[in-house]
């Protein structure tokens, strides 16, 4: 693999001298920013060999450097030569320090201007300022031209979301992004970021694995037409017609002349997420530049009573198969050990039998003992766990159900659970029920709430080094924003919010727990709760029941009874006595 | 008073048309941006007629408004004429955003530099570019030219702040601080935040009531040396003694042309704090400008052994202070009604005999019945409430020792308390208990912890409008920053905060609970926890003892206990008789 590398980055530093570039910037990113990244624009991993989901190089004519996070340290020195990259902390030493100190007067930095958002890209620009250097945006990206049998980009056929799911017709979405743009005085928008198209239009493709979303870029103006800008061969009469005639399809290809023909004078772009590439054009033009979050982001993730309901159905489904797995597992695994991507592929078959199924919504992280510890797991044929009788078992998995995506996360025990495992997973439910339980004040952002997912593990100096929770799109992104439990943003009725704490022991066990939770109304005025979105039963034999309190006992049997009433008429009979036991309320 | 107040306007009218001036600002702060305004510095009060504490007016040569927060919009149209001043909301439509709007083009604004910080100068210098306006820095403050019989300036003498109770002499200060500097490569300082400089410098004097400062600026440079501009009055020779070589005593008229002949080449300036027209100043001189919080305002905060040491014993002499009034109330209260400021001058009367004690730490809040649901109540001679037998009783005070500030609040009940009053005590205390006992992760911020005092009131839909805690000083400043329950700033060890839940329903009682607690290591690394200091009881009639937990009993059991043993020794036999009784462990 190093020669492999070796030679890359030979080729890649031939063309750099020829373009007179010192040094070349190599994002983890699409042209999107979209966070699963497509395998034609895994430039990252082709030049360094990392194939972590975050991470960062720069390569210069003599040296070269990966930065990754934290979480992929080790990872990174296994995947790639130190011999060939330095390796640095992304945030500690992040890529622009790096480069403002090694970077010599005079010298050119060469990009992809598709590939870096105008934010990171005036990061650069600030922090080498003083160096009087120059930034080049590379014609055709570097890493292109010498990428051997570049795998081809996958271009889907763009499906219509039925208004049944949505909830509001695309006319309607873009009258009142039009009102809205009216109302900024702004000519048009340009949107980047890929769930915000599909959103707006109301259309689906599979460009993307496990996220049902279209690879391409829009405008729309404040006369309420747009331009969609997608593979020529997306372009098709069906789609044309149910968009209709306000929406213009223009082969992607074709982008940069129709944006320079647009000739704006007041356009709202984005910088944290649009390309520098198209800042950049807008500026050449001489557009004022109206910079603001996407518009499209906060309307999408207050979800409509459509698609609540449709929610609301799709874990019922996903319940359904849940538990049937779980049956599955516990008749099972007694008699024989199940692999982790055995135990998987089960799930996705469970699940593909549902009503409405499109597609697992991410990988499912199958983890039996210490693989549980590791927070973004997957099992790999090679080195995975089987889970045995003596088992505890983390399974953090979703679906994409055409009126809305899952993701739950419970934690099992086919063994006796040793006193700390209890008390460990004791203190995640209980995080996990305060928070579910909790009556906030309109306006309070999800971040506020945070340290009540954490307070009972605080109590004992444990944490979970990750978030508690993130937004859930419709039939959309697994993870989608603005709202989760980390960021200052006020929570809306509406908005869908994963509530996972956890904990981890390296080396041992993992435990998580994971609900979607949606805000609603509470009974009194002015103030908001959470209804609780996913049913799957907790494992009853993994709770200290000294340390719960009269109150969350109630909670967990009226949960149980739920999960019980709901799922029981959808499973067969093995299924349904397994759940009957697993509801079981609890006595003290 | 409406005829006082026209002439006023009239004569402020005739210097803005003499000096070419059509707008002229006039803030509520004086000229270190004290929250306590000194008398001869409260010019809005003069031209206004308002007496609240938050505030802004601007005078046109035909308009003037006043502006005022929620607090104060009852207040503002008691006391401040309709007719002379159009009232606004302070957050709502700020005195930039009118401004912005009602200034013509080529208008003059005219400010005084000393009053405003470069902040909020900078705020209207960019809501009005637009307009091509010119912001005046007047000479003299029009207000003083008009303003007949002005209060004199007080001045006392400074005192030595002594060893045994700053913990860290001011030269070690000095020297940290100077290092700083070195560090980020400025030449100097300037303060201007008083509590600031009666912290580094180690001194305290009277000037300001109930805030035990000296009113001045200084300048500290990178080598160490310092000058300090007071007035002329207070330049004695043993301070200067005290002091020593390295530290110029300045008579503060001379502060300009010294700062003048400085000739810094980068100065530490904090924008939020400091005065535009220093700002100014520093800027006509070519200096450089690093911008960021004053220096000062960590360490401050942070308080060492000796600090936290003598905070313990201030709370202790002030519990024993506090029990004796409360066993004096309960003794009086049930035979004779007693006046809400007859109770006020008691309570001050036994905090004078104790041990340290130098003044009270801001004006009580003595609150009976309806007026302990306005949260910034103080009594008055003519509209006082007795406390009476029936009575529920609020009351929030403080007092300065020379080795630590406290402030408590209590709420009793003389009578019996109803189903809602107990309800609402219970559920205030209950967060309170839940705030003194979490244990949170190294880094956390207060305003992530403030939900936990919080959510049992939310649970019902009630909350209250006003911080859950504040930053206190030592034998300082009462409110101090920069730590609160309301800012995202990391807690550190040795932070001393108030912990001040409430409850109020307008017009019947208010409940507020408020002791004073310290952030300590836990037993747990890079884990904190609180250590409650303030030491008295609570009301165990006001408990609604059914929604307690056993945890939270045995919490107010531990602390009664310690109550007990702290305050019995010090004090007469009829008080340790109530004080038994009140800290009785309450059993269920």
């Amino acid at each position: 693999m190093n020669d492999f590398l070796a030679s890359r980055l030979k080729d890649l530093r031939h063309i750099m001298t020829k373009s007179k570039v010192d040094y070349f910037l190599v994002p983890m990113s699409d042209e999107n920013q979209t966070e699963y990244v497509p395998h034609d624009a895994r430039r990252l991993r082709y030049i360094t060999g990392f194939s972590g989901s975050a991470g960062f190089a720069i390569i210069g004519l003599k040296t070269a450097v990966l930065f990754v996070d934290g979480r992929y340290t080790l990872q990174a020195k296994q995947e790639v030569s130190e011999q060939l990259f330095e390796h640095h902390d992304l945030h500690g030493y992040p890529p622009h320090s790096w480069l403002s100190e090694k970077v010599q007067p005079h010298e050119v930095i060469g990009v992809d201007g598709w590939l870096i958002t105008q934010k990171q890209f005036e990061a650069f620009q600030s922090s080498t300022k003083e160096k009087k250097v120059t930034i080049k945006n590379v014609e055709q990206n570097f890493i292109d031209q010498i990428w051997h049998n570049k795998p081809e980009k996958i271009v889907t056929p763009i499906e219509e979301h039925p208004l049944e799911y949505s909830g509001v017709s695309h006319t309607q979405k873009i009258t009142n992004l039009a009102a809205k743009l009216n109302e900024k005085k702004v000519d048009a928008v340009f949107i980047s970021l890929l769930d915000s198209i599909a959103w707006l239009f109301n259309i689906r493709a599979q460009d993307i694995p496990q996220h049902p979303m279209v690879r391409g870029y829009a405008l729309l103006n404040a006369q309420g037409k747009a331009k969609l800008f997608v593979n020529k061969n997306q372009i098709q009469p069906v789609l044309s017609k149910f968009l209709g005639d306000d929406i213009k399809l223009i082969d992607l290809t074709k982008m940069t002349e129709h944006l320079q023909q647009e000739k704006m004078a007041h356009i709202w772009l984005d910088k944290t997420t649009v390309p520098h590439q198209v800042w950049n054009l807008f500026e050449k033009e001489n557009a004022r530049i109206y910079d603001d979050i996407d518009p499209c982001q906060y309307p999408k993730a207050i979800k409509n009573k459509a698609e609540s309901n449709g929610a609301k159905h799709a874990h019922i489904q996903d319940g359904a198969a849940l538990c049937q797995y779980f049956a599955w597992l516990y008749r099972s695994v007694p008699f024989k050990p199940i692999s982790e991507c055995e135990a998987a592929d089960q799930l996705e078959t469970f699940r593909k039998k549902r009503e409405k199924f499109k597609s697992i919504s991410f990988t499912t992280i199958s983890a039996a003992d210490d693989h549980g510890a590791i927070v973004h797991y997957s099992p790999q044929a090679e080195t995975q766990n089987n889970i045995t009788a003596q088992s505890i078992y983390l399974v953090d998995s979703g679906g994409h159900y055409l009126n809305g995506t899952t993701d739950v996360t419970r934690t099992l025990c086919f063994g006796t659970p040793s006193q700390e495992q209890k008390d460990r997973y004791t203190r995640v439910l209980k995080g996990h029920i305060a928070l579910s339980q909790v009556i906030f004040p309109k306006g309070t952002s999800g971040k506020a709430l945070d340290c009540l997912a954490r307070q009972y593990l605080w109590q004992i100096g444990a944490d979970f080094k990750h978030g508690t929770g993130h937004g859930v799109g419709s039939y959309l992104c697994v993870h989608e924003g603005p709202q989760n439990f980390g960021r200052n943003i006020a929570l809306e009725t509406g908005m869908i919010i994963s509530n996972e704490p956890g904990f981890y022991k390296e080396g041992a066990y993992g435990i998580r727990i994971e609900n979607l939770i949606i805000v609603t109304e509470s009974s009194y005025e002015g103030f908001y709760g959470f209804e609780t979105l996913t049913l799957a039963p907790y494992d009853h034999k993994l709770m200290d029941l000294s340390l719960l309190t009269a109150d969350e006992i109630d909670w967990i049997n009226t949960y149980h009874q739920r999960v019980w009433e709901e799922i029981s008429p959808l499973v067969d009979v093995d299924t349904k006595d397994w759940l009957r036991e697993a509801t079981n309320a609890i006595t003290i």
